[in-house]
């Protein structure tokens, strides 16, 4: 199994928030990657970041890659539209995604969701309860509930996305707030997970519960051999003769 | 419309809670009828208990209904079995039915759903935050997100039911926990709406924001004219030559 | 209500079928809209071309359309992008959108569901049966099943779209090929109906239950007062204190 | 991995149809029996009929069991309703269940899913073909589409059953009609998964496609190691302070 951890990696590059290289020295993407190294022994995980060439995601790359995870924040209108366009065709094809936090804005979320992705927020840093709502999931199971962070961004309804396929985890926020901080779906051939928690002022993806669903996400998420396929456009006509 | 408000009344009786006679002074089930007249003109409400004969649902109240209001709790036990199967075959053909807090444990819901409908729960009379996250459902529309109910018992995920048809309102507590608080379901031809807040020791019925979700529940439950049908567990084969 | 029925118009200027203007003399728009005058009384239904100014999708047009129908084939590449967003963004704002036949493929419905909605088709003028498999949803209710269609255009699984919120109506074809042929999404507050049954080569439009199915629809999707508001994509925070 | 396959056997006993023994010379159980252990290397593949002991569904042995897959037909009343409860408590509980064509009318399916499970039939011996609308699912990958079935019973709609999780297989048959034939539902922590084709006049299980739909139905419905649990209708509240 192929791994591409994607982050556009400027909170990284401008110091902004300036302690987020003590909890990741190696970015955010850095962090995630060695989480699923850990969890997913036998997979290959790398990482890619938007001032890559084609930020990382040529076609060869996307060809050869099961599962993308995409962290995106300030940066979303830098992502090149052609980019965007060849990922969407690769998980319409069968390239499972993972989309984490504040890539609820990203084009490719919202390319293959149709909607806004907009969302409440407020930023003071209270705790967030991530409860599990369908622990017999493959993405939920064994997760506890809820997994306590000590310290979030606050992320709550009204949140703008189609009717998910599964709704797997809801949080709850010091403010009284909640939000659908798990959800999945289906697009094409393509399995999707969105998970809300993670903040670039916070060290979210170092705690081991939000490791294990992102090791569940990348493992539910990737195709079956076999599984993926070019999306085809001009079905041809069949005729059954009965 | 014929709407009936059912209530196993025994809290009334038993003065349980012994102040429950001074917001409820015509029980729970005459403070939702009194609501429902207000807010639904034209529509006939009428009321039943546990003590009615046949608990007040013989077949022929039930084929002159289109939507039945449930709340129980201490007594579920004490509902006649031959009764649930003559409400769970309306349901079927097409008869609304909304079920109220602690009906969670009804049989007539447990029977329409097939699972325990089991939730986490702790009375301690803390504020509960309704949030809207469905504003375009007909039961849903004009809600203000959050209600605010100021003292409620808890009732907490893991909420035991099936993937809802839709998901309408998530509640949060004082004390962290979520919960799906206002689900809908389609079993035969019958709509159901379950709703959670409202218990017999707090005046949630008396809110004005409460009382419009469950006028707005009838609506949507009910049946259109014609629409409803005793279901039919034989059907005809049908040949069709092409 | 106001209703818009939209056609993009080129098979009736250039008498593709030839003899298209013996059933359509008025155009595919004009049965139809003169089909929703008739079931829709106190609508006001109009009609609108791509040859006409914006397409006759200007933005207080859109303002002032509850539900709009669209009807495309041949010229989906040349609706203009500005005008497709336009419409999209009152979709998600809470107007109603009917999605007709080869409008499967146009850049509205595609937007919005994010997949290719490819289909297989074949087109041999064979019988259709459309199955009523939801008949307690608002659109389905009273519609008989199957609805027979004697000649029309093999559309078939695999429809590439998402999971959709409800499926109505599944029809088989001689050729043995199935296909979903009625199924319905929210997006943003907008209701959304796809109806397969409509080919520019037979009259399918005239069809007394067909025309029953779009007036159903557009009652459906049509926005309750107060409900339609811009979408917002810059939610601010809020702030509850228990 | 345990799976056991459960016949009520009382066609094979009987001799009904006179050349059942042909194609099922160690009854439908056998055969489908036969082809998991080929398909799924590794399992344990037992088999029970309604005149075992407890109909073969003790307690010691469900709890052993990771999925049962249910034929039955003509006699579902002759099982017992306290091993129907208890197969419905350990299917709350994470067991795995396949429900096979006339098993529809199983008390276990009617009491899982709360409807009638009622359908259209006609028993002509004619073509199915079963087309794949899911190909993504885990049940239904590499599955070719359509299946042809050369000869079975007509199963039609209206299928009285809740909205599945999953819609996966659509059949058309040779009259027209058409039939949800492979669905999927979720209750507790129970995978279901409900597959039409398979008649005791016809060999349809000896069918390598049907084999392979049935090998992967029953990987799918098995529970994760340490996911099962006794379901638990009286969770204690739980406090979390802030």
């Amino acid at each position: 199994m192929k791994v591409l951890v994607w982050n556009e990696g400027v909170h990284e590059r401008h110091q902004d928030p300036p302690n987020i290289g003590e909890y990741y020295p190696e970015g955010i993407h850095g962090a995630i990657a060695a989480a699923l190294r850990r969890l997913l022994p036998g997979a290959e995980v790398s990482t890619a970041t938007l001032s890559d060439p084609e930020h990382g995601l040529g076609e060869d790359v996307l060809a050869a890659t099961d599962v993308v995870l995409w962290w995106g924040h300030v940066a979303h209108d830098e992502v090149d539209d052609a980019v965007v366009a060849r990922v969407k065709r690769h998980v319409l094809g069968g390239m499972g995604l993972l989309v984490l936090h504040s890539g609820h804005f990203s084009k490719i979320f919202r390319d293959l969701l149709g909607t806004t992705c907009s969302l409440a927020w407020r930023n003071e840093g209270e705790q967030e309860l991530v409860w599990n709502v369908k622990p017999s999931h493959p993405i939920a199971q064994g997760i506890p509930s809820p997994i306590v962070i000590p310290r979030q961004e606050m992320y709550g309804e009204l949140f703008d996305i189609p009717d998910p396929d599964d709704l797997l985890f809801i949080s709850s926020f010091a403010g009284g707030e909640v939000f659908r901080s798990g959800v999945t779906f289906t697009r094409g051939r393509g399995r999707i997970f969105y998970f809300s928690p993670g903040d670039q002022e916070y060290p979210v993806y170092l705690q081991a519960e939000i490791q294990q669903v992102l090791a569940n996400g990348v493992r539910w998420a990737a195709p079956a051999p076999g599984e993926r396929q070019a999306p085809d456009v001009t079905n041809p006509p069949r005729q059954w003769v009965l």
